[in-house]
């Protein structure tokens, strides 16, 4: 029975090797992650979808705060005028601005932008804000929604809205805007490994690849299961490039009045679509503890026999009051087999079962969904052993992601080999530094730079492409 | 020298009973809660406005999750069509909503409405997710900002963009979405009273006052200094009016297809605006230490005497160990005056001051910003009563301003009567039901209905406005 419902349960997932992007919109629209909206490109997170993007969120809070930020709030429209003052910024996004021009019943004498980034909103209220030396540096970020009117979009990937944190600081020295570029590059370096158990490449973008408005844009990209790259997060150094146009400027304390050094850096909802592509698997979804809505499942098997449900119960709470994410699964019009299923579908790391032999034996039944290992646990000691678990799979997911990494990056030296290996995963390769290789190699290849790793050691001396002398380290990968 | 600074410092600070709308825009514009943007009525909450919005996200998110809430994210569009479907509910709405016409430079097919509110969305998406009974009850919130194009402006009171958050509800029976009204409502009233140390007035509305496509509405209102209402917080139930032109239906055990029964519930950045008219006076906010960014401050006095700034750290860290949100303020360019007025200003709840004495006797000198009490409080104690010292303010914020709503509420039996009390305070009367009475006395005396309490014992048996027979007992004030 248990088996039979197994079959019925997870036929509609395509393999991964077959067709992984079908697989991928496979899982998405069958773990109740999120659903189509009648707006075109825009998504609803439902629960499952939106208390893994809280527990983002608390992870990288936690962290903005540690390293000194601070939470403020912008106006989600942004006057065409703001938008129009840093021409490259408004050449990059004018493009995919969602426009408001009527309020009420009245025309607007001006069209707002319903913000597809914040930097020109946060410039246009840095210039009132800062004054003097004192005031830096200034280190806020935002939680909100932004809007890109993208042509075609896919869940988490690519949506016309999507959920993000932007960061927004104010220096007065450049290299004070340089050190929070690279501090917060590995804020997300740390959380990735640590909160999302993604190994990522930390490195510098091409000018070509970088944000348009910045003067340096950094990244921390991720491999997906098909070998393609995926942008996890970037970091940006305006320079003046903002403070500029926008007037930025401090009274230093020779008296003079100075411009200001800016920086940005963001990371989206984006996350949820590396994590299910870096870690899910035939039978679904497979979540890092940290960020699983539920880190355990607990089921009662013949539920109805003496001492069993009681004995789930206790177990629930004491796991509970450990503060583990538990949940009670004590549906009685499904089989257990079914429930099997559904939690492994949505990538719950640990699932406990006990039964009756269990209450007698004082143990509980486990199995990982990492590993699919099973084994059992004292009754006794169940929260510490369950912590200790989950610790475990947070630790080994990142190790099995770290090994298809590994496995998947290559050194190449030539067009036919970076052909080759970009069709599995990332090529590293000697590059001239000019933009006209890079869009050789989208020509022929399909791969863009993704980023310039800090260790630089050369791995050989000439342009994978041209051929010319080269003394760039570059990562190359087909990308999301 | 410290009270020459003083004099500098809140000599911007209009005197409430000269006039409280002044007063009002001098606390908020002089304590960096907020600040005025580009964007007409929309406003930008600096990190000290934006972190009491997170505490009071916390605390309110905390309830509903308690109470079997869910979060999810919406789209911030909406199309017209859906905006249309429910008839009073765009009645309602539509004069003040923003319409994006254009994405990037092309014009939609049909025009988007940045949601006013959210009920037209998620009815949309309940229709798609309930099928079976085994799905109800549904009960999700969601944390966003929302748009209403208002013609006059307030900081927090009333502004084009607002944060809120609003609760939408499925049920299968009538008492069950009734039930989760008058829950939340009384959620509300809870979170008021003991978070923000706000006393108010719960009921229910009028068919004139409810919100447009509800069935029933329910409000908290607060009553501020100057007497008048401030509306803090209202739960809907929509009966069947929604889920019968969004088609959300249910399979019920017995084979039917019926209708759901729905609420929503809303609070919003509003609730700023009462603390601040609420608690505030002379010298600025005054901030109930549950929603206080910092609960104390601590100040050295005289610095750079031996063995002070040791000691305050010392304490600042067994404070911030404790759990106390503290800020050691070490600022060496201004005085301990300015100090002082500064943090009066921003409304901290405690005062903590350590000098050379304070040092040698072990004792760090306190002061309350609620009852202006000073006392010393013992070093090697210090959290542990620092703990109290909050508790107390907190419930004495609260008895001062129940006294005050107290002292100004009076049962009204005329129109005279009534137009006196609602020049200071809320009036009890009795009320006919008819709208036309609630028109008159809007017209006569500014005041409009607040709510019908749920004791409905009578104080008389004529309406206050046209002498007929009446059975309902309705509070009337001067709303914001």
């Amino acid at each position: 029975m248990a088996k039979e419902k197994k079959q019925v349960f997870v036929q509609h997932i395509t393999a991964r090797d077959e067709d992984f992007s079908q697989w991928y919109t496979d899982v998405v629209t069958q773990t109740d992650l999120m659903d189509y909206t009648p707006v075109r490109g825009c998504m609803a997170l439902r629960p499952y979808g939106n208390r893994i993007w809280e527990l983002i969120h608390d992870e990288l809070d936690a962290r903005f705060k540690e390293t000194g930020h601070e939470n403020v709030a912008m106006p989600m429209l942004i006057p065409e005028s703001l938008l129009l003052k840093e021409a490259e910024h408004v050449e990059g996004f004018a493009p995919e601005v969602a426009w408001v021009t009527h309020g009420g019943n009245e025309q607007l004498q001006e069209r707002l932008a319903i913000r597809p980034t914040s930097e020109t909103m946060f410039c246009t209220m840095f210039s009132k804000w800062v004054q003097s030396w004192r005031d830096l540096p200034m280190k806020y970020n935002q939680w909100c929604s932004v809007m890109r009117w993208e042509k075609t979009t896919r869940p988490f990937l690519r949506t016309s809205e999507f959920w993000w944190q932007e960061g927004h600081t104010v220096h007065a020295l450049p290299e004070e805007a340089q050190e929070e570029t690279l501090l917060m590059l590995d804020v997300y370096r740390e959380f990735c490994s640590n909160v999302l158990s993604i190994p990522v490449f930390s490195g510098q973008k091409s000018d070509k690849e970088k944000f348009a408005g910045a003067r340096a844009t950094y990244s921390v990209e991720a491999m997906m299961q098909d070998g393609k790259a995926l942008q996890a997060g970037t970091t940006h150094n305006f320079g003046t490039n903002f403070s500029e146009p926008f007037e930025i400027r401090y009274l230093d304390k020779d008296g003079t009045l100075k411009y200001c050094h800016e920086t940005s850096w963001g990371m989206s909802t984006r996350l949820i679509g590396a994590v299910i592509m870096t870690h899910g698997d035939e039978r679904g979804l497979k979540l890092p503890p940290l960020i699983a809505p539920f880190q355990a499942v607990m089921l009662p098997i013949a539920a109805h026999k003496g001492g069993v449900m009681e004995k789930c119960e206790e177990a629930f709470t004491s796991l509970k009051a450990a503060g583990i994410r538990v949940k009670l699964d004590d549906r009685d019009n499904v089989s257990p087999g079914w429930k099997f299923n559904e939690w492994e579908l949505k990538g719950v790391p640990l699932r406990i079962e006990i039964g009756p032999r269990d209450v007698e034996n004082g143990v509980a039944a486990c199995a990982r969904r990492d590993t699919n290992e099973k084994f059992t646990l004292p009754l006794d000691d169940l929260a510490q052993k369950v912590h200790e678990v989950l610790e475990d799979i947070q630790q080994n997911m990142y190790a099995s992601a770290d090994q298809f990494k590994l496995e998947h990056t290559k050194d190449v030296f030539g067009m036919e080999e970076l052909t080759q290996q970009v069709s599995c995963g990332y090529a590293r390769a000697m590059w001239c530094g000019e933009r006209a290789c890079e869009d050789v190699i989208k020509e022929e290849t399909g791969a863009t730079s993704r980023n310039m790793p800090f260790d630089q050691s050369p791995i050989g001396h000439t342009c994978v492409c041209c051929g010319k002398k080269a003394s760039k380290v570059m990562y190359f990968a087909k990308a999301y």
